[in-house]
């Protein structure tokens, strides 16, 4: 018996059961990165979690529609519709089209997302590959009656639709009022009815370079905009899930709601799931503190607060220790500790199927058996008690004991029924790879190892050939021979390669 | 001094030097997949080529901005405008979104483009993601009279725009009187003013999945239109290079040069390239055939055409072999002379930076150095020459056999000069690895490689404990803990894993 998938939904701030709206379909919708520079670990967290979370639901023998869109066009550098647009300027910074930017910075994150081992989503839409539908969306706001347009651009009313939902706020536990009454001096504010009003559409102004024809205005898009267009289009007015980072409860979550209340007069998501932020030995990771580290800066050893290089499934089992709603705080010591956490586990999964049981069912030790088994109801009852990654990396810590204890004899090979055994072999493996998706990355690690293993063997073949040891020296010959490795005598040493 | 780059055009049928609009910037477009199913060989074999067109540009310093598309909408079965849409049809038949189709093989495609090591253009736009763009050049061909509208389709119209363009048919050899006169007994030509013209817009019916509003009718862009839209947004109304597969001469890129022309006054292409197609034992290479290997089946030797797998390195070595514009026939015996090309290269290649030059300017084997300097200049000479890869890998494996000389001492360290020596060393990794784009992936054979190096170590400490020769199993015991190997020995045997 599977327990009940309950999740944490932020709108109600309390755990619920996920009851989607059509099993088994589930359309789930995460705010994806905006392309304009390499992605940071603070993103990398938000998507393994959300990895997570599409990879449970398909162990869980859900039929997923998973959307992680690129936003590539309309994030300015203010969220008070104020600023450059990050692309654009950095197009202009390095004189390229900001197409270009896009393209790199796109390659880029899905290398990172790659080595991470993050599934890629089912559909991965671009703000600028939507602009129609965008434009359709600002069209049905103004008919409501719930935007205006002011000088090509358009704004949301936001005065007016707190009249209508009362639960504009709500997701991310702001009050209402005052929203309304906070002003601010910023130049694009004297066309807003409201400082709490935003822009759905934007005129372009002459030095922007990314821009399109609407009714309004030769402009682009509002940010908030894009995320509610694409998840009517692709999972409907109303579906299951909608993940993102904590930093954007507000006000993009916040306004996506009300665009989409706006437009289709309905309330689009019925889980909210945020994840939380990271920190550095305790500090806020950013740019501005001068400690913020890039995933390949961790992967490669190359910065200046770790000891030595963390592979990126290291650096995922560390994350995972954590759960998803709590601070995750990166350092040298807790990730040297995951290192060898995530090497215990993987030699568990080597060792796994090396293990024979001689088939009688009843188990020798039943004390065993049942431990076996409660840990295997566990990695699914703590999986299903709104992801909790530490307490299933916990399970598998149990069950990576009774693995070794099976391997190295100390408990007998029948000391599990059969049942059990089969699904040890089953479920240990399911949640390692498919639910937490640790690939075994050690393959990586045996270049050096072979390089190693090599000038060991070349040592040997010098010891024996100076005690005229020849047969250890013809049993060195033929067994890299039959293994391609031509080995070389120069003036200058001995060197192999294989051909 | 390097050649001038010539490149046969396919629109003049001759080979023409190579002068960009915009020096030092270059503008090349290249018609990329339609991602409905697993891309195939002969497609890979396009892309492999213009890598290398876009690699060489960039190493005799250009800045190229490379486009090429991802055709995820409007590809109907047929090229006379019939059929149903490629990505829709599949979408259909799973009961899918045709944007879960278009992510599915847009990532299948991403990946073996990486595995045959081809770099990420500058830019990959989508169709889908141009609607605007496309509806307006649409309206521009209306507009210039070069086009008419039926029943909400809009369709260019061929016998009037020949009457002020008169290379219709040029660049595929087609003459345009039998164009005109064809008949056809399609469902959509009665539309048609005659059946040569072609729909640039077409209405959806009402099972049609894919469609966005126009001026016309709720519909989707003709096939030919997103190539034209996409290279004049990024690459403007006339650029320098436009590639593809020598399928696609006609109808798709005539009718891009008619739209452009149609809509901006200008034919936008300088430089037209056509890469040959493949066949496999000498037949045609195709699904009905029954003979047509996907890449993945040919890397894992899943097919039941070649003796072994093949790396994706040993197929792009073997692809080099022949010059893109002659047909290229795989088998297993050629492939089987490329593996071992490629590792001949490849080992040349690590022998290099272990060369070392006594730092005497004058070489003491003048023709030995005159051979390399020819060799390195040849280089140029003969990719400068249409891309000539076949001369170009007849060149590196001169070099090749200079580089095993020096370091198997059968020419001393001086038979070349400094100046020399110093070319070697730059040019030869520089064609190799940056323009024919040949990584060393015997990498990944160092795994197997571990396996069988622990297999014959563990032999040796068997044999060296038996003969109670300590100091030998001493060695191995200190040596494989200092490279974290722990070796257990059980009752069934002696394993080892690294900790």
């Amino acid at each position: 018996m599977k327990s009940q998938l309950t999740i944490f939904n932020t709108f109600s701030r309390q755990k619920e059961v996920f009851e989607p709206l059509n099993p088994p379909f589930v359309g789930m919708y995460v705010c994806g990165p905006t392309v304009y520079s390499d992605v940071h670990l603070g993103n990398c967290r938000t998507f393994i979690t959300f990895d997570l979370v599409y990879r449970y639901l398909l162990h869980l023998g859900y039929r997923v529609r998973y959307v992680r869109n690129i936003t590539d066009v309309g994030h300015l550098e203010s969220d008070a519709d104020e600023g450059e647009d990050k692309i654009g300027k950095k197009a202009r910074l390095e004189q390229v089209e900001p197409m270009e930017i896009v393209q790199r910075y796109t390659n880029g994150f899905r290398q990172v997302m790659q080595q991470f081992n993050v599934l890629p989503p089912s559909i991965e839409p671009t703000a600028t590959g939507h602009l129609m539908e965008q434009i359709e969306m600002v069209q049905k706001i103004l008919d409501n009656g719930l935007a205006y347009e002011k000088n090509g651009s358009v704004y949301f009313d936001v005065a007016k639709f707190v009249q209508q939902y009362p639960h504009y706020g709500k997701l991310s536990g702001k009050v209402v009022d005052d929203l309304l009454q906070e002003t601010r001096d910023l130049k694009r504010q004297d066309e807003k009815n409201n400082p709490a009003d935003f822009a759905i559409w934007m005129k372009a102004s002459p030095e922007h370079l990314m821009r399109w024809k609407s009714p309004w205005s030769v402009g682009f898009p509002g940010w908030h905009l894009e995320c509610s267009a694409m998840s009517t289009k692709y999972l409907g007015e109303q579906f299951d899930l909608h993940g993102g980072g904590m930093d954007l409860q507000f006000p993009h979550h916040e306004n996506e709601i009300a665009q989409n209340v706006g437009c289709c007069g309905v309330a689009p998501v019925r889980y909210w799931m945020h994840g939380n932020m990271l920190t550095i030995t305790g500090q806020k990771m950013s740019k501005s503190l001068g400690n913020s580290i890039l995933p390949h800066e961790l992967f490669s050893g190359e910065n200046k607060f770790m000891s030595q290089p963390y592979s990126p499934m290291t650096v995922r089992f560390f994350m995972l220790q954590t759960h998803y709603r709590s601070t995750l705080d990166f350092s040298d010591a807790a990730l040297l500790a995951a290192e060898k956490g995530y090497k215990r586990l993987m030699n568990a999964l080597q060792l796994l199927p090396e293990l024979q049981h001689p088939g009688n069912t009843p188990p020798q030790m039943p004390d065993e058996d049942a431990a076996v088994q409660a840990a295997c109801n566990a990695l699914y009852d703590h999986m299903s008690d709104d992801f909790n990654t530490a307490m299933v990396l916990a399970d598998l810590f149990e069950l990576s004991g009774k693995i070794n204890a099976l391997y190295n004899k100390q408990l007998p090979p029948d000391a599990l029924g059969l049942e059990t055994f089969n699904r040890l072999q089953s479920v240990f493996p399911a949640f390692v790879q498919d639910v937490l998706g640790l690939a075994d990355d050690t393959a990586a690690a045996n270049n050096q190892l072979s390089d190693g293993l090599m000038s060991l063997i070349l040592d040997i073949r010098a010891e024996a050939r100076a005690k005229k040891d020849w047969p250890t020296s013809d049993l060195i010959r033929n067994r890299l021979n039959s293994l391609h490795v031509v080995v070389k005598d120069g003036k200058d040493g001995t060197t192999w390669t294989v051909e």
